[in-house]
């Protein structure tokens, strides 16, 4: 069939501001909102209005450019001072995805590399790069589409955790990618998707971005998963990352850990899909990978309802990490990366 | 210290009626409801009111008995064919947890050894039934907790499933009726709780539960049990039981076995407190046990509040099966037994 045209978008830059449709609300609202400095995209990101690491990793170079907009007019030295706060602002919005890092650092070069321009054109150079980004995320989730669906085999019963789609990229998706560029090659898949407690990334996102695109979906509880595995009923295991360790850990959604550990007692394969910018060299192994705890809230209900007890104590870590090991292949956008381990992980980031 | 002392009932013989606490509006709400009939128990059990696998038992007897006294002025007769299809009707409320059946077929060789009596003698005899029903789970527990208590070190973070406690049984508890002895001992434990999606059971009835008799309790997500063991957090597993097969095989809430299977990875005990009223000895193992799937409204979102897109499709399976080989230990209130097996459980039901 065709390539899937996306019906929404996650991200998109409109005149001089960045609108990124709000993930907190969806699927009973659409609502898209709009960003017009770091500040504010930082916010966006803490508050989950955006989340996905490669989302992060573009929006946060948009905040860049807002912010290096905005200060065109201003002095060099405070264009290049106030565009320094900007940086700092974002990097400290949520830690574990390191595409925020990536992205980043990406943008920091662009900058340096026109140090000496004008502010103006400075800015004009970023908001380039910030461009460049998204496009190479779309870019590389396409060609991950296509390395991963050969994993894919036809009729496959595909279980997936959190939500690893369009709305987690710049579009198309990793995991989802992969099975979007399945279904494209002409393969008929089903997607079995975990609710994700506690944001609901499955039930709300996961389940929406594949009805939009009228690929079939069965929503389950998470706890459902070992259950649906027991009696032969998935086949496939793909998820995304936040972030993958030099050694090939893999930090990921709370609750992926789990599904690797069933999938390798049941013999399923284990796929992670994610693009380059998701491993970061300079952590050896998945136990230096910050894991960020967020607000209890989330645990003790749903957004306005509450059903734990008044004065309920609670932990929210939102990320785990699921070893090397349990990973059966990894697939990015410069191939796939069977078992992977801290040779080939060098390997592949050395193009060879 | 001395014995805990329960500050609710969760089933209560009131004059001539059986109250029972809501457990679908627990913690938010304290209300008895009050049952006459053993179709309007039935209808409780089907929607949750009661749960658990003993008190569901329990509930059942008292069904039984209510129809009886209901009936206590008919003609021996039509007291024998009505009070027949008050059994049917509490037979098919639910599917899974044994105990139901279990207590129907106690309530009915008393019924039967009453037969030539009047209708008001044997319905007399057959609340007496319901009565030791409840008393025997309260001492069953009891005695189970006693067991129990000497294989929790001191100090022990203890990770639950579900609720297996008070409120899943006439009283005390069964997994944390082992951690309520285990503290009476002179133990101190702090327990870690699931949420126990979709219906909430940990986060609702759980903490709920804990938190009235001062128990340190922490709630997290499904999601994170996994994490927490990799870290270190979890020094044991308990959890209950809806039916036991005769292999040793335990079928209980869904995501019981995804634990256990986490922590057989993490070397951490797992255990399963049960009456023998759980064992199901004609069932060979739990690939024959019935597996409940009930309304998927409880995966698409939380009471009246829905998550998951218009139209999207779920499934709700309730249950899952451990396999025997997972099970550290049984824990009855006829001892321990460790590493369940098909002779293991043959002889502990012979009482050899």
């Amino acid at each position: 069939m065709a390539e899937f045209v996306s019906r929404f978008d996650t991200l998109r830059w409109r005149g001089e501001r960045l609108e990124m449709i709000d993930q907190r609300v969806l699927p009973a609202e659409i609502r898209y909102l709009a960003f017009d400095s770091a500040l504010t995209v930082a916010d966006g990101i803490r508050d989950m209005v955006v989340r996905g690491a490669p989302a992060i990793g573009c929006a946060a170079a948009y905040g860049v450019a807002l912010d290096a907009l905005r200060l065109q007019q201003k002095s060099p030295a405070e264009f290049n001072r106030d565009l320094g706060s900007a940086f700092c602002a974002l990097a400290a919005s949520r830690p574990t995805a390191v595409n925020l890092f990536w992205a980043l650092a990406r943008m920091r070069r662009a900058w340096e590399a026109c140090r000496d321009a004008a502010p103006a054109q400075s800015a004009q150079r970023l908001l380039e790069e910030a461009h460049a980004i998204f496009k190479d995320d779309v870019a590389a989730n396409r060609s991950m589409g296509r390395h991963g669906a050969e994993l894919i085999p036809d009729g496959a019963s595909i279980l997936t955790h959190c939500n690893a789609g369009a709305l987690a990229t710049a579009g198309h998706g990793t995991a989802l990618g992969v099975i979007r560029s399945a279904i494209e090659s002409g393969k008929k898949v089903s997607v079995i998707a975990d609710e994700t407690r506690p944001f609901l990334q499955g039930a709300r996102l996961t389940a929406w971005e594949l009805m939009q695109d009228d690929i079939p979906v069965t929503l389950i509880a998470d706890n459902a998963a070992g259950h649906l595995m027991s009696r032969g009923e998935i086949d496939v295991v793909i998820v995304g990352a936040d972030r993958i360790a030099a050694n090939g850990d893999v930090a990921n959604k709370i609750g992926t850990y789990q599904v690797a550990v069933l999938a390798q007692r049941h013999r399923i394969p284990f796929y992670v899909a994610a693009p380059l910018s998701t491993i970061d060299a300079a952590i050896a192994s998945g136990a230096d990978i910050p894991i960020e705890e967020r607000d209890v809230d989330e645990v003790l209900g749903y957004r306005d309802l509450r059903w734990a007890p008044v004065e309920a104590i609670a932990r929210n870590p939102v990320f785990d990490v699921t070893p090397a090991e349990l990973v059966t292949a990894l697939i990015t956008e410069r191939g796939t990366v069977p078992a992977p381990d801290a040779g080939k992980i060098s390997k592949l980031l050395n193009g060879s």
